[in-house]
């Protein structure tokens, strides 16, 4: 949960000694108080990847902290260590447009996660290509906009980036939104678009991912969440969960046990995107809980 | 467990109306007592599959089993409704051959289970294309054959078929056994040899399964045992299980964590094949449970 | 799904030979056609249950299907072997009421679950001790009643009793419900009121299991499904799940987590009742799928 | 895994600010390289949890690593901020004793585990009180001791201790051993016996859990990893599994389950012993990984 006055420092770089430290001191030395560091070095690439959380306040006495300050501080570290790094204000709330077609449990799922306080962000927007989920985006008050797909890619696409921007969109999630993006689209939004594929990737890609299951005759049927690349059903996946099928179970109950799969793999991998918890890195993700 | 004097009868057909009554009609006729039905209709496809065990004895009063006479009265049910249908004496155990390599999860795990009365089955002999493994047959009092791969795939199968033949075996089971059977021992074994795939079968088929799971950043990752084929990795799934996994695991790791979950699918699809309960149809599974 | 035309037959006894054939030879003879039959024998307790589901059309040509005939015929059969039994006519839809308090979760679960055409049954009449969730019901067109507990107890439930025989309710599902039942309405509903408990039972019965669990310090949290009964937190379970949890979580976060596990184990419990798969037999269900 | 020339500190103490930077600011000025921190503040109760592994090789240059220095030096830091702290090298592997009694299933994975380099301790000596699993110990070249628990309470714990002492144990572990422990025993041992409970505590205490859970009619069975404590079945948790269960398995089919699950959670209990993942706090264990 985004608390007042707290920031999110990410750091990704080569793998290096002393870069905890270095990091760490440079926080407590702006006056900033540590809440929760989370680490890790891959070794196999020789990567580190680092997600900090902490305090303006409650740091050492004396030291107030200044994130214009910190920012100068923290750019000779990033200097000296050649880091990749963000800072995030917590309680700036990331701006998230929901984008569906006719299925509804998705949008739902994040709708009442959201409603719960469980999502750690705005839903100022739901956009669709078809109207049947108005009556949704109506009964928890947010603004609903159909887009017509039949005016061509482009000028679709035109109205669709119109609307995210006047609604200052950080990030674009499909919620099982049946339209295919353009290249061009995907690479204005790159590693802002979240979809979710009704199949275990990197098996079944494309379309009817339960019917290639079923007919395969696999014993376990899952949902990817992902970046949406130009690369159908090929972007680097945040996150994944799976359940257990029987050969007894027909395609249709494959594709009504898959809709809970889906539902929690859609709102865990925006949830993890939200708490900047997603390093990328040559394609794929390091996701540090 | 096999049960003294109970069998398992097994059928597959077209759907069609009163089969059911027409199959345990005629075990009841003939004195059979059921203990357990089990029996799915695959609407998607139109079929019928059925497993049924039962005793010989303690049926009607006054009807004494016999086997032959069984055979003969069911064989004219079985005409009547096309079936498809085998009978299988519980007494008469399963020879399973053991086929492996270096490493010996696997081979453990059958062995343990086996030991703890666990599987119903023999296992009168283990085959190695290395010496690297038989003092685990020696400590558990199995036969251990080493074969010497380097003498040409013909002259080496030629060998294993004498093996197998001696022993008398009905399933040959790979415990991570890192030799490509020939398409002409496929064949001939078909339908009777157990493969384990260190992998979530169809994704990550051939070499090294583990390794490109992590470059491809899966958050699950998972083992499939099939029935083996010509086509590599491609034959019918029996079982499969998964794990989830962590971006802050080395590649190391997965191999380790998937020793756990490649030596329970192993196991777990041994165990449907000696209970008689994969129906094949349309070069997939119908396990049956 | 409830199919024109067919029927779900259940049948429970003391385990002797000769049931199932004597069970579907009945169905077969009055003309039924068996589409699925569970069966099971609980050696541990010599008892045997069976839940068979047959159509009314497409058996034997010449027999035509009457209820009437069969429960007559099969009244015979149930006196030879003193069968426990039910029929039920499939077309008929059970009706089910929701109870609930300020929780929303488990109220949207069962009532998206019902418009997804997920659940097979009829949900007529929301009832509720607070006002907070009316709105919910409004949008699904549902009739909202609240009812005031400060009343008395005796009053209280006999408002209640009232709605819900003005419905026709088969099944009352208690949705989060924080109002404890008198013996009296459990007797009166006995093995009618399915509630969810947010506890893996037995342990953590009573208030605050969240807050017990987070305390015990247990690695894996859950939630039963179960009939209410007299004796708080102790009827027969039909259906429970779990999550794991980290110690890194707070009391807070288990609560949230919970939410996830209580509301697919409402509905899934519902639906094994809507299913007639939930067997009583002292005090404990056997649930055969 | 342990590493030449490599630290692991754990601290806990009361939440303050400033802690991560002071901690990983000794450890950078002494030297050390940090390569992996894993830190909690458990806000419930106000506990702050850190555990680091860093390497003495590596660090900034010009500081050499000396563990006398640092212990030193970090004393201060402890003091300042009322540390509970301790450090090891993990260069010295744990010595691990095993007690059993006739079951197998636990000391084998223990063993495999160990013998495939996946446990970074020592296995010195196996104990117990009966001859059974004798031949295990031999074929694992492990000394085996079978102590004789007819001679007394006092008599059998001091043979018990004797042989402890003679082998320099640091953990005893308990694979299924069926000799309750005396308060004593449990004392002078403290924190430092794991016990593997077969039921899923705080349910199913004592004896015949798998009985109690099958009459019960819980949906799921698990074992539980704990330090063992005078009073049985109540020690501090460490690590849980579970498994679903179908009201058509037997007793006797929750037992086989059920060794599964005891297997794993045996060793995962082990090995976040050795990783120094577990801190103790109020009757309760932290376990951060």
């Amino acid at each position: 949960m985004a608390l007042h006055d707290t920031y999110t420092l990410t750091v990704s770089c080569a793998d290096q000694s002393g870069l905890i430290a270095a990091i760490t001191g440079c926080i407590a030395g702006n006056g900033g108080n540590i809440l929760n560091l989370a680490q890790h070095t891959a070794t196999d690439i020789g990567m580190f990847f680092c997600r900090i959380s902490f305090s303006a306040s409650g740091g050492n006495p004396g030291a107030e902290f200044s994130e214009e300050e910190f920012k100068k501080h923290f750019a000779r570290v990033a200097e000296t260590y050649s880091l990749d790094w963000h800072i995030y204000n917590n309680a700036i709330k990331k701006r998230v447009a929901v984008l569906v077609s006719k299925t509804s449990h998705c949008l739902y799922e994040i709708l009442l996660k959201h409603a719960d306080g469980d999502l750690d962000c705005d839903i100022p927007v739901i956009i669709s290509n078809h109207p049947d989920l108005a009556h949704i985006a109506t009964s928890f008050h947010i603004p609903f906009y159909q887009v017509d797909p039949n005016k061509g890619k482009a000028a679709y696409e035109a109205d669709l980036n119109g609307i995210l921007e006047e609604y200052n969109i950080d990030l674009v999630t499909l919620a099982r939104y049946m339209q295919v993006l353009s290249g061009d689209f995907c690479r204005k939004w790159k590693n802002r678009v979240i979809n979710i594929h009704h199949g275990f990737l990197p098996a079944f890609q494309g379309a009817k991912p339960y019917h290639q299951a079923w007919k395969k005759g696999v014993k376990i049927i899952g949902a990817t969440g992902h970046f949406a690349t130009e690369d159908l059903d090929q972007g680097p996946i945040i996150f994944q969960d799976v359940i257990r099928v029987a050969d007894t179970q027909s395609i249709e109950q494959f594709i009504d046990l898959g809709k809970d799969v889906e539902r929690r793999v859609f709102v865990e991998a925006i949830r993890r995107y939200l708490a900047h918890a997603i390093f990328l890195h040559e394609g794929r993700t390091f996701v540090i809980e």
